[in-house]
């Protein structure tokens, strides 16, 4: 699942050496990340408009439960999953309802209201040393950006930073797009190399035969047309005529109306929010990819393709045409992912090098080393 | 599976801290629980009307396999579970017969009588540095008491002490009773959040819904009718003219003969003999659950109902009138158990709070951390 | 799979102590014999005549993968098997093919030439700082003996040295045998376990009842006639007129031809290669049985059954005649393995006793020492 730029990308000037193979390998940098990164950053976690009114919804940040309320009028919080009585998980399955207004321990009903405060302790009678509002359950910091929800773990939260920008997808109607279909697998690979790969196209000849003809550029493993010219680039990005990722190049229904001609000849517009997501908005469409580290080894990878409510309800609505043609690029990178990863456990390799075309993971090794600075 | 008191149980003059997080995630803190309390107290390890004459039974206590002997004069022997060769084991099935007297490896045929001597080393013809006589089965504990036997790895075992004495249940027929029914599940919790919550009865209301409406106090949420009255209490204990624990409320057979009528009033006669087993004794059958952890976060768990062999062989006798109501509060417990474990892992959760009513867990508690200290 | 001795075995004149529990058990001690024994030693990998030109073989050495390389001129080369670039896995199937000439990386088409010497980057473009005669594959070693392809991770690899000699095989064709049949298992045990097992005849009468019928001396627990007796042994070697190791002792095609009349009568010509492999050599076909250890408490097994060609095809050879004698000892070694591997975990066993029959467990026992010192 390659980006596209369509801006200039300067080629690295050097062959920079790659991060070390204990940062794939090792439980310990694996924790260390956990507290740097995974249990720090903005992380997303689901579409606003999966999770209706009065639905509580568990989701895990990298071995952290965390319990989403959507309260009955609107409010949304976020909390650890756990009871402060005697530690039982809030919410025990991926969404349940409830009255919008308390929720309910389902081991001893402890009663929380939405904003976290213990309202009830049901049939226990707490002497006084036991001082209710020290027990409310732990906040946790949310965002809700174009529809997506994400959390931070952390008491102070970095910036919320798309990489090109929070208004990068001004122009698609991101709040009104449901959910049409989602993937989802687990890769046997750091989540760190599902990043490498997204980051070059020099894999793409050899590992994606449709999306290199789809993609005319692709075929000379490089991501924009000028990475190796140097100068702007103004062809047709798809070939034979597609206008999107779909199986036969057509739209799976009417374009986004608000589109500017440069959005619409990029085809794909890539925006990426590390370390957890990156959003692929198409002239008819929009896919979100997102991954969960499960260990060091292990990472949970799922995508979610979102539609116009009337798109999706059309007659002849044609939804294996959409989804069969990314489904594809996501199943080869996921085998090349989990070929790197058996790789490094060789004794014989410490660390590689970049090429000057892996620019863009020069940049990513760059935010991961600061992060664990 | 909560116990019920029919005795006067003060509550709590305040709410002590829990036992913290690491107590039920830390593989450290389990091997140390292992060594304190696993291989030193005793544990339960099934009935001995299920041992016949000429078996050799293996069981594991916490990692370690123990094999249990019953010789052909009625002598019952207990050994670690390794011959002194190259350290076979010498039982590698649930259980196998043999002579009553010799007990040979399956591997190069040495044999040991029923006390550990050993006897023979078969084909091999030791040279005069090898003294047979310190090459001996290493000898375990044991004890039967009710006809259940317990074996101890401490080298000098500590006093066998069910919470209500050991003549608790003089009135059952206990030597006489036979095995008619086994219910066995796996539960991924640790082992003291089942003792837990056995030791409570605040997650009766939500829990369990049957077991709450044949026990009336258990509705309030309590123990014993007397916990919130501080009076003795003096009605039915079990509600809809029941006498028992069965689904329709009425006994599977004869009542046993021998009882008071205070023990036919409780119906439910709560024996606990930690680590790892309870009897309830009701006016018809016994029924006993036991417990083996597996690891910090693994517990085996095994119930057992006992019958007069009368009562099973008679005609009409009703199997899932009998167990299939306590199982269904099994797997409700069992169930809440995992949900507990789950909420652990989460990083704001240090401990918890007890409440007035929680009395045995804070009994409980302390009686852990005596062992571990 | 015990082996048999025709040459005069002295036996112990003590019994020894085997080594520590914690040699079978222990992961640190495994890790150790990784590095001094694993990562060092020669370990057999497969024949040559399973590898066919222009075919690339992958094989795992103790988590190691390595990649055997049979170019288009005959030659072999072996190496890590993981590209330089960014630690992709070379070859990510268990075989094959490639042109014989380049070695092209999956990933990003790295290739290599059949001596590891990096010749394109493909669609990369390394600047002037990648010195491209410093990123060619990870060479590994390797030895073709008797058809038998070894590789050793060592940088200097010790001597090759069989137990009986490397010309123990010269009347058998051993480079003109062909696999007819392949038996694999992974095994609940050390790997040490195995060998232990292979260098006793204790355990025959009890373990293998119809291996001990065709082998007379190993109803007595020992593996040469003259063991006991002292006296050179000059009676036939199978029983019932048997001349060779399958179902009904006849052979399954005509005789090597260039046998002596001693190697004959010997009826299996056992030689031994530690750490991973033997050779059994009857008279009209050769089995070899080889091991991979997988963790301290698993070992995976293999068992390979070699004919002549001309034996293979001829009308009415009879595979299971041949293979299921051998398979059954197999099976029967395999759970002793594990019912020893399952007694070491008791907390009494610290070391056991060796008899004076077991004088080729404490040989075996003085190459693991001194392996490890």
């Amino acid at each position: 699942m390659t980006k596209l730029h369509s801006a200039l990308s300067p080629l690295l000037d050097h062959c920079p050496k790659t991060l070390p193979a204990e940062a794939y390998l090792d439980p310990n940098w694996f924790q260390r990340e956990q507290e740097a990164i995974w249990h720090r950053d903005w992380v997303y976690i689901g579409r606003l408009s999966d999770l209706p009114e009065k639905t509580l919804r568990r989701f895990t940040v990298c071995n952290q439960s965390i319990l989403i309320a959507h309260g009955d009028n609107g409010q949304i919080s976020a909390f650890l999953n756990v009871c402060r009585h005697r530690g039982a998980e809030m919410c025990g399955v991926e969404d349940r309802t409830f009255n919008g207004r308390l929720i309910t321990c389902p081991y001893h009903s402890w009663a929380y209201d939405i904003q976290g405060h213990l309202r009830s302790t049901a049939f226990a009678t707490p002497t006084a040393d036991f001082d209710k509002t020290e027990y409310g359950l732990f906040p946790v910091a949310y965002k809700v950006w174009c529809g997506c929800i994400f959390v931070s773990l952390a008491e102070t939260p970095p910036e919320f930073s798309p990489d090109v920008g929070v208004d990068a997808l001004n122009s698609w109607p991101m709040t009104e797009l449901v959910t049409g279909h989602e993937f989802e697998t687990d890769l046997a690979c750091n989540w760190k190399i599902f990043w490498e790969n997204y980051n070059e196209c020099l894999h793409c000849p050899g590992i994606h035969p449709a999306l290199s003809a789809r993609v005319p550029v692709y075929r000379q493993g490089v991501m924009s047309a000028n990475e190796t010219s140097g100068t702007p680039f103004d062809g047709p990005v798809l070939a034979e005529n597609a206008v999107t990722w779909t199986v036969d190049g057509k739209t799976c229904g009417p374009e986004f109306s608000d589109l500017s001609d440069d959005e619409r000849k990029t085809a794909h517009n890539f925006v990426t929010v590390y370390p957890n997501m990156f959003v692929v908005a198409h002239v008819d469409y929009v896919r979100i990819v997102s991954l969960q580290p499960l260990s060091a080894e292990r990472t949970k990878l799922k995508a979610e393709w979102l539609f116009l409510p009337e798109t999706i309800s059309a007659p002849g609505f044609d939804l294996p045409n959409v989804v069969d043609f990314a489904t594809t690029v996501l199943l080869e990178d996921g085998a090349a992912c989990e070929m790197n990863q058996r790789g490094l456990h060789s004794k014989g390799y410490r660390s590689g090098r970049l090429m000057p075309q892996e620019f863009d993971i020069a940049k990513f090794h760059d935010w991961v080393r600061s992060r664990m600075s």
